[in-house]
């Protein structure tokens, strides 16, 4: 495996679980006050764009991270809509 | 352009450009108390891998979007670590 590729799955794993931590204190708290609505149903519709891309461009790695981040997405998109 | 691409440069901007309103949320109302701080300490250090990935694997597009991302990621977590 060569560095850049190895860069690239580091870099995949940081902005694919960074969405967790989000996931679980908003879960936890209730607490969207400070979360932006437009920014989570832009990023939603983006990581589902980026999943039918991957499935597409039969790009496994890019399908597979964005199944993950989309669900994490859509919890706090769903969050932030009932708990305004 | 095929479908694939368009869906690809469509996925993109909406990843990219959804941390705008969240940055200029976060510096209007100074309220970062329901947003996470280890999904911004993850988040900005994956596009920053994002971004030395695209540079050594000469591609200029998750280049371009990963500088984007990576600045308004970064003011969200400087907002969240200065404003606890």
């Amino acid at each position: 495996m060569t560095t850049t590729t190895i860069i690239g799955y580091m870099a995949a794993f940081g902005t694919t679980v960074s969405f967790l931590p989000q996931a679980i204190k908003t879960i936890q708290t209730k607490n969207t006050s400070g979360i932006s609505l437009y920014m989570y149903a832009l990023f939603t519709a983006g990581t589902l764009f980026w999943l039918i891309y991957g499935l597409m461009s039969g790009s496994l790695p890019v399908a597979i991270a964005n199944v993950i981040t989309f669900v994490f997405a859509s919890i706090i998109l769903v969050y932030k809509i009932i708990y305004k």
